[in-house]
């Protein structure tokens, strides 16, 4: 068996390790365009901004170690050219040589990754502008930083916010232009306030909604907006996402997708049932819609590589691939903010039904040191009640939310399942009751219609809005909209009277709870009543507090 | 409805407070034979060590606020001495005044937890020795404490070991005895080492396998252990267990489980199906086998509680609950240690059929600061490859991957699909190898027949061991065993030779990963190979490093 992988990153270098394990004898060559191999793609940033501070930490292998360790045939800074299908040949050239060499496969596996965008704006080619994907690139970016005093990142999703936190780590005046109308655009809106506030804090300069028309070189570079602004950069770091690397798929013939993936099944085969592709190049399924997907992270890539070589050197034992959620997390300064599964933007712009509710707690039990506040938003299809996403934001234990939302996604569990969930609690762990589950009963409670959530107020002023705050709390952190009704829930059963029965009341408080315990006592009484859901937190200011200090 | 509840803490508390927002009318009354209703029972031990500083933090609610908020009857220091099942009444005492009364009810929810264990010893009456339950016990064991130099803790179970954490950070002399040979009883052994190591460490003198048969008053209280030792201390704690406090269901003549808990059915029901009963009283199903079991633990009592309510106020929506995984955390100093679903002991007691890894890694990217070890034991049913349990211990992370486990279990995933899970991966947080995908991945090459995973070295002289660690470091931290044969992985290819191929073989390194690639390498060359799973780490000592540190 001969077995040419093309890309020796994350899906490359784990079907070659996983095809040595399966087969001593096989022929494994591992044809890679860069000067490394396997090296921690996600840990870029960290080493820019010196959190990382061993280059060779981020080596997971070298091409000596997989030679030594796995008697791979490794050339790197070796192009693939061309794939003759037919004679079953890869020709590659060594861009250090310039000579080229043809490779016979038995089988071939695409994983050549994805390239920056790079749009095509006037003045984009200033060396000032970056992009961040190799080992080279790093270093590049680190060097620049280190003489830049204002550095401007395009883009505000992943990478940009990694780059915005390390970069500020390192002293410079950063910058940040997001096209959207929000920081983290995969995640929903209002689950990126807390985010966004963190970088402001953190005296990250956040453009909203503005994007650039053209760089401008003089005395410093110039990134002229589509708002009219203007950032002067030393360094201007593009983070406006990748593309799949796909020009060789494309000139052997293989399928591609809408946006230029490579098509596989779920055995990551393309159109040629001998030509494999894994990792940010491919469309792979939805786990929940089962239509094709692209999702350019680490985990699948690494994932779908070991599946490669399964289904290559044990065909019989090999199991699909179960089809992506899109789990992902990013850490900024003290906030993390994850997701799993599809957005309630996703689910609007596919029009599928759904159901949502967003919920605030601590990441552990509040009575025990250190409790940090997380906010979750649960979405759910209403006919059976199966959970199709969620989003987690907060200063602690996102990371464990994201995760036990996404095995349960995997389970098909349903809201009812998730309320139920069993999960580890001791004082410095949970609670008795995780946010999972309230995110469970709060999802139980609003399709069994025990309560109406709504995401926002009522503009009709005729919509009473009723503060169930303590009144020192509500006068402390006001909303922000006239005439609110302020009782706090302990007296709300003996102050009924002072609500107006004919008209609707939307129930308010900081974190959405209380508000909910005040709509079950209007709803018994007679009252039209919805209640916001997440509180002032969700919808105002993230880090609205629950009580006021005790003086 | 007259709703009657007896006991007011974790499933009472919630029960009442879902009662009443499902029925603004009902009559609702809870009995607290206690002077506290809703306090945090599990954050006892860190008030004792003074981890919590506030006091009234512990008190989730008092008798004022559930009559504030939820306008409930709530009746402290209050017993429920019988139940009239026929009339329907129950009859309570004033443990202030004597004085007694009948209460009507609907529907009773008996929800009277349960008390420790206090065996019949001579001299357990000694009033230094002590149990922990209630706010009440609390502030005299922490009265106590203050005064006392040593302290023994008997069983080291999870309060035990939280007691002798927090015992230590006063400055105690602590003692910790368990009759078992481990800590942790519930979990398997090898994976209570690093905790252990952990308590000695921290200056905790740990006895395994001994017991308390009496306790001796002079000078100071002496411990007298069936293995012939004494233990001197001024202050003793009995954490030894719960028993369930079923005396007045019994008497009602209700029907109990083999070792005197309430049998409730999947709605909570007790034999009378107008008595419901909930929390650490109640045996209720196994979500694995569904055999009845009993989980005396905060999480299932306050979702418990809440069921009754839901049963009784609205039926038709009520759903069954769903079993139990008996998930359970402790933390020791800077170790965490826990599990879900079933342990190796427990599958064997039960004689079913299971299979079992165990792994090692990192918390998140080993290439990102912070990394810290973590083990996890994975069991899983033969024929389904349907999850049975896991257990992990480590140095952070511990939480994380319980809880995702637990949803894993809950939704009856399979070992192919654990492994396959997407779970958030960006450095600070996970890796793109999460080690629950890791735990995967070794159970299906287990399942696979890819290795033979072995948990112990072999006593049989001709079987070879084989240390496939760098010779530096097998020199530095030697296997406890002569005759070992070390040959790196990366030579292990050329010096096959060095082995006697008649002969078996069983690789070792320091994790289990190196190890088994050895052992594919030694497979397919025709050997007859096992790879010592886990490692050095989770057979010989808890913190063998996986390198040297760099000079």
């Amino acid at each position: 068996m001969r077995f040419v992988i093309i890309g020796g990153v994350a899906a490359g270098a784990s079907a070659a390790a996983r095809a040595r394990r399966l087969d001593e004898r096989a022929s494994i060559t591992l044809i890679e365009r860069g000067p490394d191999v396997s090296f921690a793609n996600c840990g870029l940033p960290y080493f820019i901004g010196g959190e990382i501070t061993q280059r060779d930490a981020l080596a997971v292998q070298t091409p000596q170690t997989l030679k030594g360790l796995l008697n791979i045939d490794v050339r790197t800074s070796t192009e693939a050219v061309a794939i003759d299908r037919v004679a079953k040949r890869v020709q590659v050239r060594n861009l250090a040589s310039g000579t080229t060499e043809t490779l016979s496969f038995d089988k071939l596996l695409l994983a050549p990754g994805a390239v920056p965008v790079r749009p095509a704006l006037t003045g984009v080619e200033d060396t000032r502008i970056m992009t961040l994907r190799s080992l080279q690139d790093m270093d590049r970016i680190k060097a620049a930083a280190t003489a830049a005093q204002r550095v401007a990142i395009i883009g505000a999703g992943f990478i940009g916010l990694e780059m915005a936190e390390q970069l500020i780590r390192l002293g410079k005046q950063v910058t940040l232009v997001e096209l959207t109308g929000q920081v983290l655009p995969p995640l929903d809106p209002l689950m990126t306030r807390l985010l966004e506030d963190e970088l402001r804090k953190r005296r990250v300069e956040v453009l909203l909604g503005d994007s650039v028309g053209a760089f401008e070189d003089g005395s410093s570079l110039t990134c002229r907006l589509s708002s009219g602004r203007s950032v002067a950069a030393d360094l201007v770091v593009l983070c406006i996402g990748v593309r799949p690397d796909t020009a060789l798929a494309r000139s052997a013939g293989l399928e591609l997708g809408k946006r230029g993936h490579i098509r596989v099944n779920a055995f990551m085969q393309t159109s040629d049932p001998d030509i494999y592709a894994a990792g940010d190049a491919v469309e792979i399924e939805d786990f929940v819609s089962h239509e094709p997907v692209a999702v350019p992270l680490g985990g699948p890539a690494n994932r779908q590589g070991r599946l490669v070589a399964d289904h290559i050197f044990r065909p019989a034992g090999a199991r699909p691939y179960p089809g992506s959620l899109g789990t992902a997390i990013v850490r900024v300064f003290d906030v993390a903010a994850g997701l799993t599964g599809w957005t309630e933007k996703r689910l609007r712009a596919a029009g599928r039904p759904f159901r949502t509710v967003t919920v605030n707690d601590n990441h552990h039990a509040g009575y025990f040191p250190g409790a940090k506040p997380i906010l979750l938003k649960l979405l759910w299809e209403p006919e059976s009640g199966r959970v199709l996403g969620a989003q987690v934001t907060g200063l602690g234990g996102v990371d464990k939310r994201i995760d036990v939302i996404a095995a349960a996604i995997s389970g098909k569990l349903t809201i009812d399942e998730l309320a139920q969930l069993e999960l580890a609690y001791a004082p410095p762990f949970g609670s008795a009751k995780d946010i999972v589950n309230l995110a469970g009963f709060a999802a139980c409670n609003t399709r069994d219609g025990l309560v109406t959530p709504v995401d926002s107020l009522p503009d009709d002023p005729a919509v009473q809005v009723l503060d169930v705050r303590p009144p020192p709390l509500a006068k402390a952190h006001p909303l922000p909209r006239p005439r609110v009704v302020n009782i706090p829930l302990a007296q709300l059963r003996g102050r009924l009277g002072e609500l107006d029965r004919t008209q609707p009341v939307v129930t308010v408080c900081a974190m959405g709870k209380t508000a909910y315990f005040a709509a079950r006592i209007l709803a018994q009484n007679g009252f039209q009543v919805a209640s916001l859901t997440g509180g002032i937190r969700a919808h105002f200011d993230p880090r609205s507090p629950a009580k006021l200090p005790t003086p």
